[in-house]
């Protein structure tokens, strides 16, 4: 890698793993943005890296295990440094686990709450840092119904989304006065994904009726909320198929 | 007028005297639709149709109180017949005018509503017909704060805006499975309006600093929000200056 | 009728015809408040009136359509003037009647929301004006999960719902201050009465079960508001039955 | 201690060292119940054993650190086999600790949410496997204005208190319909305590005119909570002073 210069511009994606995180990535490395992309083993990126790069993007796949403090600080200190200033960060790390809350074992509550919570703030945080001497910057989150609901049997799940959604609101609330944008997306519905593939066939069949969220779909409005100028600023949207109960 | 052509397809701004209704208007036209913009005196609306026709955009405005069934059905069949099929209503009238509790007038509480909420369902309603029948449409309401807050001082146009918000979701739920994607969107904060600046002036002095809202950046989220393929609508946003509380 | 006493204290209950309303208004003549209750038609009120002297309570029943200014601002004064203060003033009156948005009339939108929404306003405004002036005080408005959420096929009683919450809030934040308790209580699910025994008998076959709500039990949670030490007011609360889904 | 007996009921207040949950303690064993107060230092907890047992009342202290699962399984465990079943339990453990986001440390951060939402899973969910047996039982959690609504400042707090009422929805929908009856009160203002009185003087002088609300009248709502019969059960209730904004 070379020195960071200037004019390179990075979005970190944390949690590109999926499809989702994947095509935001994407999205804003064909905008001019250099794609850094994290999960926990980074040769699963590989595929993610080279299509970008095969786009004519920039991108870059880094290991990071984004529970680890350390991690994350080193991570973000190595991509400030060696590839550029990180302009827009995308957390997007999920842990969709329903359990009775009479099963629910206090191992899982809380690593439901470490991954799809606790990374964030560190994530979001350790950014955030950087933003706001340079007085720029966009942070994202993924959220979820469960962010705004706490459904039977989603204890856990609904813990962390409720929590995620409370950091981006006070970081929203902190930071927009120093220019940062602070935004929360809340998916509401299945994903073209191969989870919901394998796991819920027939969730997946209503994709020929568009039944199911479009990852491209999902990252044209991360990017829209990038773009948005100062004046107009967003910091919630929802995003469901046409179909969907709610 | 000529007969109506498949191939025009009209947005009907309700409410476009004022700056954030006008730049929507020019926005969709901008994008090939047909604008058919209305408010009480027909006059006042030359200005913006003109300025849609010098930029080479079609406009037509109407006179029309959106609080009178009849002329609602009456201008809507118009359009239909005359111009062309109404892919997208934005329904815009505000009516922010506090007061106490105390001395509000049962007059002035029924204007209110009347005009910022009653309105909203005359039109939309009867869009609507016309848009499941093509089993196609948007219809988007522009909301504000007072629509999920009732703040002292403000309990009529809190009242018409929480009702607005209410008609939002209900025809959202029924006619997202019909594929009309309905949506509101919070306007949180000041606009760039004459209201403003002559109202409002330590408030309009913000606008150097971006403290105020663009209305084509407001127009810029109304067409994000039409253009949303049905995989991934969005119901509700909000839009605030950088630097607002809230 | 005599003289208003200083010593007496009276609830208005608005909208007693139901059985909500009536056990309200027994609950209260019971710790010692004077009854006053109103429906249309005051004949439909002499049983409730009945029951509540022969249980050694002070009730009297007049006439007034609630959406009528002059009647309700008479009334008021009539029982200020004769009967006694206004301790505290419950409102009561729904309209839930569903209606597909496409076949809703103007006419129907137009009423539900005067039932409901205006009438409301009408009366709180009316008795708030006197509770000022002696700076005591309660208000406590019957609402509905239609006032939080927007379902399908509710546009009508959704907006009102909506706007008498809005009313409500506005009202609790600019008259707490002047140490007048106002209060929105959210009944969700069905309640013992008439209507639901003839209209959802398999609803009503849930009571066995302690499945729809007892007038009686709602009425005592008012009365738990209007008890409030100022110091520990509550302005929302909800009310379902334990096996309600939700 | 003796065997537990059948006719004992007991009340589980975890976090019984400040003034609310010795209010809410004395409250319930006024009323006929048992109380088993904890905090991590039983010592502390000896002024209001003693208390409710001048009173005429039972009262048990025992010290345990509400983050450990070990330690809840086993105090639970104790408490039902040697005094009694556990009717209700109310989690009144808060951590109101602001912190600038960018200031913000990964243990703080951790400890708030630890403290103020991972222990209340823990109690709730032990506490719960019994109830479900019994087919009864009130479970009420105690949370604050940062559950709804994330401030600057405040994310941790908010993403504890969040955390937390995501758990109380999430179970109030699972176990209701097992007749559970899981509740959650926002308190919403300063509370009448040493911490108040100490920290924030000019808040604590509120209290000649009841603007600081009384432990006791605390107590009362959540007394009022656990009477309520099943068909109308409340899961959320708000409790502010009559002056304070909001």
């Amino acid at each position: 890698m070379t020195t960071a210069t200037e004019n390179k511009k990075v979005v970190l994606v944390v949690g590109a793993g999926d499809a989702t995180g994947g095509a935001i990535a994407k999205r804003f490395a064909q905008e001019g943005l250099v794609a850094c992309v994290t999960r926990r083993s980074a040769d699963k990126l590989q595929p993610l890296v080279e299509a970008i790069q095969q786009s004519g993007g920039e991108a870059h796949g880094f290991a990071c295990d984004a529970r680890k403090e350390e991690e994350v600080i080193a991570l973000i200190e190595q991509i400030e440094s060696e590839i550029g200033p990180i302009e827009a960060l995308v957390f997007n790390i999920g842990a969709n686990v329903p359990c009775s809350i009479l099963e629910e074992t206090a191992r899982k509550y809380f690593k439901i709450w470490e991954m799809a919570c606790f990374s964030g703030f560190l994530n979001a945080r350790e950014v955030a840092k950087r933003m706001v001497t340079r007085k720029r910057g966009t942070i994202l989150f993924t959220g979820a119904t469960a962010g705004l609901r706490g459904a039977a049997g989603f204890a856990a799940f609904a813990g962390a989304k409720h929590g995620i959604r409370a950091l981006a609101q006070s970081m929203a609330r902190e930071l927009g006065p120093l220019n940062i944008h602070v935004a929360h997306v809340v998916v509401d519905g299945a994903i073209d994904t191969d989870f919901i593939r394998n796991s819920f066939p027939e969730k997946y069949a209503l994709k020929d009726e568009d039944g199911i969220l479009n990852p491209e779909h999902i990252a044209d409005n991360y990017w829209h909320l990038h773009s948005q100028p100062r004046d107009a600023w967003t910091f919630e949207l929802d995003l469901r198929p046409w179909n969907e109960r709610w």
